[in-house]
């Protein structure tokens, strides 16, 4: 597993896989403004599963991820501090946005990857809210500040797709691309 | 907390309210079948909530809910058995569904409650992927034979709707009744 995500690592055991090694990604790849946020994802989630790919043994998987929040065509990633927690926080009140997970996986020269996407609709925040739940701590090392699984839950009136793609790592999506190269989880 | 489901205390839990005691609903009321199963739903949870108000202060607040499985007009309780939880798992593989929760608050003479409906579709599913499911145990204390937070997650490719409803309590909407009456939880 290229992540060093704490998410990802629980929902890889949520769906029974036990038997895995973490090792963070060391790709540097620049998110690619020119494609669309679909593709983008795809691309690196591919870029952090190929930097791993040289240190495992060719029989073992490369499983990699790479989720963004996307609201209005603009990409929110992790805060920088506080502040801009609550300045992410008050353009998602009220709206909709839009999660991507990229999947890629790699077993000897075998490449493979998918993306899913999810709608996710807030409610109408007030500023004494946003300010409870960035005091929490928990939005600080989170894409678009927030997390589905976490206080955040009561602000999320909505979700249309996969949910645990909103979480990091689509693993209904997950599960279907490893069964089409025989990695059957269940 | 009308509840002896261990994944809603997790749930308040999650939505940050610590400060809670569990108490087992006594209500026996029957599923009222002349009723829809959003007012049959709350119903049963204000049937829980009532069971359990006679025992706390007038202050305190009680919280019931109640979770229904809908699948083709029918009701998806929690099986009997092993080969109960098969069948049902066989009926909810490539169809959507319907999760329904009602929410019950009581506190002093105050009484109001609220329903959240979420549709969720399975994707197709192979004997060999439900009798595997049903051989971990996971399904036989749930509702309509699945946990969307457990290894079944792999078999649920999108939630229209809240999501947390479908696995016992749409914390979202719990937040926004409680709010009502001036039980802000954040």
């Amino acid at each position: 597993m290229a992540s060093a995500s704490p998410r990802r690592r629980e929902l890889l055991k949520m769906i029974g896989i036990r038997d895995f090694t973490v090792m963070p990604a060391s790709s540097e790849a620049a998110y690619p403004a020119s494609l669309p946020p679909d593709e983008a994802v795809k691309y690196i989630a591919m870029c952090k599963a190929e930097s791993i790919a040289p240190q495992v043994g060719g029989d073992s998987l490369v499983i990699a991820a790479d989720t963004v929040v996307c609201l209005g065509g603009r990409i929110l990633e992790k805060p920088s501090g506080p502040e801009d927690a609550k300045r992410m926080l008050g353009q998602l009140s009220g709206r909709r946005h839009t999660v991507y997970t990229g999947i890629a996986l790699i077993r000897g020269d075998e490449r493979i990857s998918d993306c899913a996407a999810s709608d996710v609709w807030f409610r109408e925040l007030s500023s004494r809210e946003i300010d409870a739940y960035v005091a929490s701590g928990q939005p600080l090392d989170k894409a678009g500040s927030y997390g589905a699984q976490d206080m955040a839950a009561l602000f999320v009136e909505r979700v249309d797709g996969e949910f645990w793609n909103v979480v990091g790592l689509p693993v209904c999506r997950l599960g279907q691309l490893m069964a089409s190269i025989g990695e059957e989880i269940i």
